[in-house]
């Protein structure tokens, strides 16, 4: 779906926050795959993690260094994950930062790493410090297209998004990248995400912002339904902009939120859009539920069915399938007879079976539109949740049968 | 995969079991695909159906058949699934039961009825009619071959076992069939399969017999996840054997409870083997956990996981994606240290990362067989599971992309 979403936004750069760039050669030479970002002094930062229990090498180090100081580097490497790969793994993340660290003259502790790429391979670490000086003299405000380019894998986009908003005379910006198009099923984070805003907050309103706006995005998504083991997203505050520091959930905090919210939402989209072999985007809206759990319960069953999936890609309105899959979701007590479920505004399913005034070609036609709604009410609640996510089609199985080849 | 099985084993008739096939043009003219088994009077009969709230109307039927009267004749067709029918599907599953009943000369509650096919379409009751006639008069012990042709779907080959025991001089047949390709992952049932044997068991002894063979048969088989709205699984027990009738749980009933296990077995993995596109056949252990549902928790995770089935397709030992779907799998507590993973006998994961003496050349040799075992083994009990599972191939796409088309 790469040529939907290859007319980029315009990005604002972000005042006290420079992004370098270099060609290390870490899997294929001559492509962009070290990045370093700096952060102005006194910059604030948030961060969530993956819940993969196998969790790479240099989450571990990043937990750590935000534990204990205030980040003035983020070092990000593609083409390896440095998952899978034991203490080992984590002696080469910590090297990373001791070169950044030697090169840049601050401590070890104040670089956070953060790698992507295949699982398993030993990080080589010698290449990433060839290119350390280059990536460290290419900072710049203006680095986010080649850094959004630097940390792509199978991504055939970057992926970014922008705002500026207007805060009673204070202009306040909001940028972020993200990469990641397979082993999507974020779980608290996604793949790599990266969103830097000039405003000043208090770390617990920093770290406010990004939890809710993880909600509604990056949470919300999925391609493959496999949770990464490096999925990490970070929101820096440079405190750069003329707007006085926030302290409070006041109606600043509120628009400043709600711009944080907008910009990871529109990354987690772009994810989806360029998902591995993806053809179309779907948005799942369940509704009438007795909970918010059981609508997510029932919303990714269906997008995690391969057999709804493939149907997807084949424009093939076999509503069936996602009937099959509204049963299956494990909802205890479940009357059939009060599920409706609809593609866009024709309704498919009534009272438990075809809805009388169906026709094959009503659905047919939503589902060759490249953007739809499945949407189910399960008529038991009034709670409801949506998730977006892509069809499964004869290209993912090729990029992930010869994704190492 | 369908070449590995192409050679049918030996299929004994079961004395008092009768199987009729016709073709009535139900999807496509010209095919097999209606059946009738008629059982012998006095028969037992034991079964069991699938978990999916939107069950088939069939099932429905079926489910108050069985409650209230021994079976004479069980009436399946292909084709059509009568599933997501609503009303009228009930009514046209009974309409097909009264049909059969006026020509058998029998009461319709003796009649149970089965369906399989495309979900959400009206049940062509006039075809089934025509055709019922033809199938009656084709009623033969022998009928094994043609009946398991006449209830495949996607199924690339008729699905057969059979196993003859001795006991103290008794020859006691056990014979099955079973069709299922895809929308293949039971919860206490199959897509369909039919299992007959001469021996004579207490009704009590008889729905043992089939929970515990299904257990570690169909229960543990898994191609995409997606549990079927049709899924049964039916044994009869016609008690024409000389062996006298088994009234308790004794050493002839464990014999034969294990033949009957067998033939489940045989059918389940068949089933497997004929996956939808499938190449590879997988066994997934999991061992060493603190009890059997984290076992199959962390079997399930891996042999849904899309990238683990592309990566199986492709023959690539990208081993770090199995490592993934277990740190994924939800385990709480898990401590990935603990943590081994093989594929046959070659170590990958040890200690939290590759094995130190694995090498890429050993898992590509294990990986391109057509049948393998992935053995996890997590450090934290010992309790043990195995499923069977399949890769994740172009052709799974393919056909279910086009399999309304």
């Amino acid at each position: 779906m790469n040529s939907d979403v290859s007319t980029l936004p315009e990005i604002y750069p972000v005042p006290g926050f420079r992004l370098g760039t270099a060609c290390a050669g870490i899997k294929s030479p001559g492509r962009r795959d070290l990045v370093i970002m700096a952060l102005a002094e006194g910059s604030g930062c948030a961060a969530v993690f993956t819940r993969n229990a196998f969790c790479a090498a240099p989450v571990t180090v990043a937990r750590e260094h935000l534990a204990a100081h205030s980040p003035e580097y983020l070092l990000v490497n593609t083409g390896n994950a440095n998952a899978g790969t034991g203490s080992q793994g984590v002696r080469d993340a910590r090297q990373c930062c001791d070169l950044l660290a030697d090169l840049a003259g601050c401590s070890p502790e104040v670089v956070v790493p953060f790698s992507t790429g295949v699982i398993g391979e030993p990080l080589p670490v010698t290449r990433i410090a060839d290119g350390l000086p280059v990536a460290l003299a290419d900072l710049s405000e203006d680095g986010w297209l080649d850094a959004a380019q630097g940390i792509m894998t199978t991504d055939t986009v970057p992926k970014l998004a922008s705002r500026r908003l207007d805060m009673d005379g204070h202009a306040v910006t909001v940028t972020g990248m993200a990469k990641g198009a397979g082993m999507i099923r974020p779980d608290m984070a996604t793949m790599l995400a990266f969103i830097a805003t000039d405003a000043a907050l208090d770390g617990d309103l920093l770290q406010g912002c990004l939890s809710s706006a993880m909600a509604g995005s990056f949470n919300r998504i999925t391609v493959d339904g496999d949770t990464s083991t490096n999925d990490s997203c970070v929101l820096v505050a440079t405190g750069r902009s003329t707007l006085p520091r926030l302290t409070q959930a006041d109606g600043h905090y509120n628009r400043l939120a709600a711009g944080i919210a907008d910009v990871c939402r529109d990354l987690a989209k772009a994810i989806v859009r360029d998902g591995e072999g993806a053809t179309k985007f779907v948005t799942i809206t369940v509704e009438q539920g007795a909970t918010s759990d059981e609508c997510l319960q029932v919303a990714y069953t269906i997008a995690h069915s391969p057999l709804v999936k493939t149907a997807l890609f084949a424009s093939d309105p076999n509503w069936g399938r996602i009937l099959a899959a509204v049963g299956r979701a494990g909802l205890s007590d479940l009357n059939v007879e009060g599920v409706t479920i609809y593609l866009d505004t024709v309704c498919i399913v009534r009272d438990g079976g075809r809805a009388l005034d169906y026709t094959e070609a009503a659905g047919q036609e939503v589902l060759r539109r490249k953007e739809f709604t499945i949407r189910v009410a399960l008529g038991r609640g009034n709670h409801s949740e949506h998730i977006w996510t892509c069809d499964l089609s004869y290209d993912y199985v090729r990029i992930n049968a010869e994704y190492r080849s």
